[in-house]
């Protein structure tokens, strides 16, 4: 089963020559959810050879410019491309407005429908699920409304042992029950508690998406326990001042909070252009939370 | 006196890997221009390590998708980067609503006055002009209101002869005179015609941009007598019914309209992504025309 993260653009506010601006392709199963889309985002889909159409959700954090403003084009090339499946776009107010106003001057008529689903930045939400996922949005601290995304793998059912088959008839609706966590009594009288007769679920996974924000008090409990955390981390220790004045973090923040939320992966990303070299950013959160990476314009990491 | 066009951008409609979105930065003397403004503009200009800052106007042709989608993320990042001096954007009608839409819903406020001036797609139409350089928008044959823009160097006045001073004593207001075309009537009665005492002034250079467009009669008038034109070729002949339906042009078009115009030199570019090698289109073309070129991201020319 796969459940990765490719990493289409790291750079925060200015795009470098080497990093682009914030958006990432989350594959899970045999579905592409596109996080974040700043400006070149087709550009690197391109690039590291990912196909447009397969995206089937897109999720924007907030309107800042380096996070929503490669969407019209990536748009406009799926229509050309010849799309014609459903697009669902979720984003916070404007983002609508924002997208009608831009095909309107242009004359662009997509060639496949888009749904909106605006999101809130008061509180955790449910924002879509099916039978494989669950996706929350979760309020982040910056300074216009920003939320994170929360993907999480649904829980599986404990795998039957089929061991007790060689003992027992059983019905199929009695392996249902069992599979749903049911004891099973056996006509002999011997009595089979659950844990006895199932094998434990594969693990399950998770990943949080967290840029733009600074540290704030509610934050761990959105993300409590998930596999893998991607973080800001805009400015090292020395710039905390200029972190908390613009709503971002420090890598030494982006680590408290990973440690916190007792993840067990910490990829750094949205770096500031004054560090070409993000070393020094991995190494501060290191000291905090040792299984730190930092992203890298077309890396992929396992969840 | 520098005269030079740097090519940022050479796809039609979807940005590959090696090709941009269309987007040319025009030297003139100490000043920048940039026309058009792809998806991606902001991130060439870095790479090919031109300041954003001495842009002072930018001309957008028209706004399909891959003429102006860069500009919100071009304007945002000249801000952060400290700009102050007021930029003018010559563009059609919808340009300021694009503008003034994403701004609003991302609460940018730019640090420096931006001046709209509205072009139109129906006349010839001088729209800049100062003491060294003359810009004129002129109508494209698209699919919706399109303009080409035509910069032209300003007629130089010829320069005084100063042999004429060992034999006369003439006057600062004379010189003035006769470097604005008048002849000498010396006081010994000897008759000098104006070409024999000036000397001729430079020749001077003009730049025609002419992206996106269907061959039209009139187009020729516009730009008779142009240096260089950079010209769309979006299509080999092989495809001129498809260049029709779209209304853009083969390269063959392209080249009879740089004949026809008595240009010097054809830039072809906007270039469809079927073609990633273009010597075909620049070989069609030069039977034509011989002296045409393919666009390159990157690439400059002189004028």
């Amino acid at each position: 089963m796969i459940f990765q993260v490719t990493i289409l653009g790291t750079s925060s506010a200015l795009p470098t020559a080497d990093r682009y601006l914030s958006a990432q392709l989350l594959t899970f199963r045999d579905k592409n959810y596109l996080i974040d889309c700043g400006e070149g985002t087709q550009i690197q889909l391109r690039r590291f050879k990912h196909s447009f159409q397969r995206i089937s959700k897109i999720f924007i954090s907030h309107l800042h410019a380096d996070h929503f403003l490669g969407l019209p084009g990536l748009l406009s090339s799926m229509s050309l491309l010849g799309r014609e499946n459903e697009l669902q776009i979720f984003g916070p107010k404007g983002l609508k407005e924002f997208i009608d106003t831009t095909f309107k001057v242009s004359e662009t008529w997509l060639n496949f429908p888009v749904r909106f689903i605006e999101t809130q930045d008061k509180f955790k939400e449910c924002i879509y699920e099916d039978e494989h996922i669950t996706i929350h949005s979760f309020p982040l601290f910056h300074r216009i409304a920003c939320t994170g995304f929360l993907f999480q793998e649904k829980e599986k059912a404990r795998k039957f042992d089929k061991k007790l088959l060689d003992k027992y008839f059983i019905t199929p609706d009695q392996i249902i029950d069992i599979k749903n966590g049911a004891d099973f009594h056996a006509p002999d009288g011997n009595f089979y508690p659950n844990s006895e007769i199932t094998i434990s679920a594969p693990p399950i996974h998770s990943y949080a998406y967290c840029s733009d924000t600074a540290p704030y008090e509610g934050l761990i409990e959105h993300i409590k326990g998930v596999d893998t955390i991607y973080h800001e981390a805009t400015f090292t220790s020395h710039l905390s001042a200029r972190a908390k004045e613009t709503r971002h973090s420090t890598a030494t923040q982006a680590a408290q909070t990973a440690k916190d939320a007792n993840a067990k992966k910490l990829i750094l990303g949205h770096f500031s252009t004054r560090y070409p070299d993000t070393s020094e950013l991995v190494k501060e959160a290191q000291d905090i939370f040792p299984n730190t990476f930092a992203a890298n314009d077309g890396e992929s990491f396992e969840i």
